[in-house]
């Protein structure tokens, strides 16, 4: 499914991938999830697009052909590829497996390829990528509520990660319930975390505690609930994509605390400086993550159970899909598969 | 030397210090640094001052008598006093030698000290502290161009340390060449890390090279400089205290680097996400340091002969001293010493 313009809506598609290459490996895709900013791309939002477009970056499926030069992947095996499908092995954040910061990413759709060509991404029924983009998905990892985890799963990981905020008895909010939050919940409490949900939709409460797994929720404009909570937090992972107040955020860290942003926000946000100031406190961004880690989410999501919650659709119900993400556009809580042919 | 009201005119003033307390050290003022802040206490600029004032808190000089229980210092020691007087001794902070940021941390003027009175500063003739906010300045370091780097220094050296700057063949960036931007440099050089001033004033250039030892010097208005140094620094240490730009300094981290801010910015700064995002950046804060980390700056300056540059002053300049600094608010290289008598 492609569009061919900046209106939004898919219609079929026909096109050839390339022949699987020694590197490659080609895979009959089976689901691919539907992310926000798949919404963005398709409307040109970010002045990035070119037509046609064919989205989807939370591709899973099965192997049926490996190139001659292919090491760690055989035909059957079930496998994913997530936003990038090229860097170039040889600068400093590649050599530090960072492929994610390399500036010559190849991004999995609306890119310009290697062979010049631009690349297609998982709206699709096969998908063809050298061997170090691929992600095995384990056996115990069913592929439907694992392909979110291919953006998302990484998305929310890595900065748990990489700011240190992932050891036990720690103490991390989660602002925003929504495709990147209600993965982020479910991977700090896996991983020993105290987490509270944040967020401005009070009928979230009973998600975030029930359902998920959350010790506590603060309703983000309930100044007393705000109050008491000040102070208590090691970081904050922040997956609000819309302008929003970090002053309240930042009073909920501890001094040296870490407010993380991974929500793709195009305008600044308003900076208080004293307060970082007095508590030694950062505010720090993240971008999914790097190949090694990815794999390294997967397999930790396999171990605990960590699944994206998902609806599964056909792939016929696309347009419809978008319309209902659009709807939910600033606090989304909607995963949905698309079912491939 | 103290202000009666806001008018910030400094004239003489008499007041008794407490009698020598079991842990109390008490010492001869034989210098005190000005700092830009206590311009802005004088004046109440920020709310929180009170009168009469006495401002002062880069103390240093020689113990004139001890308490019962001292058991660090002796009378003849050659001593100073920072920031800050009191702490609780007993919060998570207090724990991790950040005195600086508890709660109840007694600033060294202008404060409520435990005993319910009003902290006075150095500029006086006497100083007694407890003796946990003592530091003990080395033999060979010279007291009056040691007297500022109680809070010149340690505010540019805990940031290094903290943010892992520190580490030789690193690059750094330091943002202002006024008090704290030239100590910082010093600090900076002596760790072994490569620096690069960065200034908006192109005459900064030879004190920048040629005095301070700085590898390089970057005009923060030439596009053309600013484009040839993206992505070349590990951090940033940014001591403007006056609105100014982010995405321009944010431009010259690598992946990974990090922006500390350490200006009293008193106006939130416009925050860019996508940068963040796109190189995993963080934007810190960072205030003086504690008391352990404070003696720890003092002997690494003494080691290597880090001192501030500055102008010895007699005490009744000092109204004089105060309009000079007034002048040069946004980028003062003015550390004037007061002389006292």
């Amino acid at each position: 499914m492609g569009a061919r313009d900046t209106s939004g809506v898919l219609s079929p598609f026909t096109f050839s991938r390339r022949a699987t290459g020694e590197k490659d490996v080609s895979f009959k895709v089976l689901y691919c999830g539907i992310c926000h900013s798949d919404l963005h791309m398709l409307k040109n939002d970010w002045g990035t697009s070119t037509y046609p477009l064919i989205p989807g970056h939370e591709i899973v499926g099965v192997v049926t052909e490996i190139g001659s030069k292919v090491e760690n992947f055989k035909v059957g095996d079930k496998v994913g590829v997530g936003c990038m499908v090229g860097s170039c092995h040889s600068c400093d954040n590649c050599a530090d497996n960072l492929e994610n910061y390399c500036p010559k990413m190849i991004l999995t759709y609306g890119a310009k390829d290697l062979d010049g060509t631009t690349t297609y991404g998982g709206y699709s029924d096969i998908m063809v990528a050298d061997e170090h983009f691929i992600v095995r998905i384990p056996d115990n990892l069913p592929l439907d509520v694992g392909a979110p985890l291919l953006c998302a799963g990484i998305t929310v990981y890595s900065p748990l990660k990489y700011y240190g905020l992932d050891k036990p008895g720690m103490h991390v909010g989660v602002v925003g319930l929504g495709g990147l939050g209600h993965v982020a919940v479910k991977f700090a409490k896996a991983m020993g975390v105290k987490v509270t949900v944040i967020s401005t939709s009070p009928n979230k409460k009973k998600e975030a505690i029930e359902h998920l797994g959350a010790d506590s929720f603060l309703v983000s404009r309930n100044q007393d609930e705000l109050q008491a909570a000040t102070s208590t937090m090691d970081g904050i992972i922040d997956t609000v994509s819309a302008p929003h107040a970090l002053p309240p955020l930042i009073a909920l860290l501890k001094t040296n605390g870490k407010l993380v942003l991974i929500g793709g926000l195009e305008k600044p946000l308003e900076l208080p400086v004293f307060p970082l100031l007095m508590g030694r406190k950062i505010v720090g961004g993240s971008l999914i993550g790097g190949m090694k880690e990815t794999q390294e989410m997967i397999n930790f999501a396999a171990k605990h159970n960590i699944a994206a919650d998902i609806e599964v659709v056909p792939i016929d119900y696309v347009n419809t899909a978008m319309e209902r993400l659009l709807k939910t556009m600033l606090d989304t809580d909607l995963s949905l598969i698309l079912e491939t042919p």
